[in-house]
């Protein structure tokens, strides 16, 4: 693309303008094609761009915004509420086509609600689903959809999570006929629930998409599939409790650490590692979470984002703008469909 | 207790005979008041028997089994054609009041079939559910349940599984009013699918259950509760997510290990620690994980136990059969339904 718009929600996340700001330039420097729109209160923004270095004031335009979202505001009193708000404001400009995607590091269920709302789905998606990357055992990344934008999911929503992640892995990151798996507590064919053997059965009967079966848990890192499949209740959860499993590997370390000399430099050299993986398994935090199924892009950056996560957030954006996701949703769901009519 | 006796499945698991019978000789030597019951191939068990040292003969018999539940084989199946396994003779021997609880590192999804077929529920609890301890931050351990018996779980269900969980925490490990959890994608009140969301109404009615409310995946390991609450599709896939996690992390050490001198001894003194980490992750393995809310108790030991692994789950079984566990959630799912219907 020779020129491409992305509308930033400067306010989102935690630390706001401060991660922001930083990451918008870095990025105006990595893409030349790149123009900003950077929603959010004025007199801030305008302070800190006084306040820095500076030289693409041409490549980027301020659109006040009166609100903001707060990381613990509800979804649904935020999209009533804040529709002056950076994130709603952010959105809206991809909805008017006057930006190519939005990205923000706020409140991810705001996100969410407000996003649904005013781009609405894709012809034949129901609801959006939350994905990212996880790291894998030779180096290689997987996808894993719904992280957590609907929690109850039917076999309906499977298969379309399914059809989303496919396209995602194949024009994103230019895996042809990616492999796609449902996560389940079995392989055989009689494991899982109700929901998941019904989208099982109609993702084997569709010749353009390459379902390879069930997966359990303990394969999601091994380069079994390349996209995996869950509703977003197991999803979030799975990822969470992964999350949760490197602190406590951290702490395991940090408290061994006391013991000898041996231990403490086993800590000094563990940590670091144990840290990036992390990071790794926050994928928001890692490289940003895409929210997909949407008439526009949408990437979520983590609240707690720093400016290089934010940037890499920004980035994500650029892809998917450069190989045009929605589109390729829409026409993927639109041939498999023609598949199960018939 | 003066006195108890524990039917073993001496063939089940990966290595049988080999890990079950070393693992016997040892509890008969820890527990003097224990005896068992050998279920499984007599020539097999003799010839052991004979070739190792064996001072307790007095305190154990033999019951032949001529068939035996193969790892791979479908639960159903099994249940229909395994009458003579040894895995069905140990379950019966519980349900004659034979034996006063059954060890087993047979296939799961056979002894879940088995067990619930030949022992029923007990009054009040609808359907089986796996339990079993995971480490925490400061080295105590939390209970997680469902584990994978029920992938289909409602709200009734989540709420049986809170209170059998809770006295599992407060008769075996001794922990006061354990506080009880429901894992959810969020700790706010409207978070979560109608499941959750209705067993957590339920739950904060009932004074003789201490509901703390949602955890996020993220705070498992964090002693936020003594007992976490999911269904068995969430719980299954959760745990098996962070095995692969570690899995991984060991993948990720040995590959950093060949970079330099530093992060060879890296390696080495992080390698006993992940897979420490790698044991304590997989329950079963660990520990043994049990299968609650039937008229006897049943233990199940990781299908790739070791002895020390095997000897853990008989400890676990021993524990449970001084405390009496089904009579004391007989007791308290009775107490919860008083609390309901005043």
């Amino acid at each position: 693309l020779s020129h491409l718009t992305l509308a930033l929600d400067i306010m989102g996340g935690d630390n706001g303008p401060h991660i922001t700001l930083p990451a918008a330039m870095k990025a105006l420097q990595e893409f030349p094609q790149l123009n900003l729109t950077l929603c959010g209160d004025e007199p801030v923004i305008q302070t800190w761009l006084n306040a820095n270095p500076n030289p693409y004031a041409n490549r980027y335009t301020i659109v006040h915004c009166s609100q903001q979202v707060l990381m613990d505001e509800s979804p649904i009193w935020a999209l009533r509420n804040k529709k002056n708000s950076s994130m709603a404001c952010a959105t809206h400009l991809v909805e008017q086509q006057q930006a190519d995607a939005c990205v923000s590091a706020g409140n991810t269920g705001a996100l969410l609600a407000i996003a649904y709302s005013v781009l609405k789905t894709l012809p034949g998606i129901g609801r959006p689903a939350l994905i990212s990357t996880l790291p894998t055992v030779s180096g290689k990344k997987v996808y894993l959809l719904d992280l957590g934008a609907n929690v109850q999911c039917d076999s309906e929503t499977l298969v379309q999570n399914a059809i989303m992640g496919s396209v995602v892995a194949e024009h994103v990151s230019g895996i042809a006929y990616p492999k796609v798996a449902l996560l389940n507590v079995g392989e055989e064919q009689i494991k899982g629930n109700l929901q998941i053997k019904k989208a099982a059965k109609i993702l084997a009967t569709l010749p353009s998409i390459n379902y390879i079966g069930f997966i359990e848990g303990d394969n999601i890192f091994n380069e079994v599939a390349d996209v995996i499949v869950t509703d977003g209740f197991t999803g979030n959860i799975a990822l969470k409790s992964c999350e949760g499993l490197v602190k406590l590997l951290i702490e395991e370390v940090k408290r061994d650490a006391r013991q000898n000399l041996l231990t403490k430099i086993m800590a000094k050299l563990a940590l670091p590692l144990l840290r990036k993986m992390y990071l790794r398994v926050n994928p928001d935090q890692y490289n940003g979470a895409s929210l997909i199924g949407l008439r526009g892009i949408v990437v979520k950056s983590h609240g707690n984002a720093s400016d290089e996560a934010f940037l890499y957030a920004i980035r994500e954006a650029v892809q998917e703008v450069t190989r045009q996701v929605p589109s390729k949703i829409k026409d993927k769901i639109e041939a498999v469909l023609m598949e199960r009519t018939e």
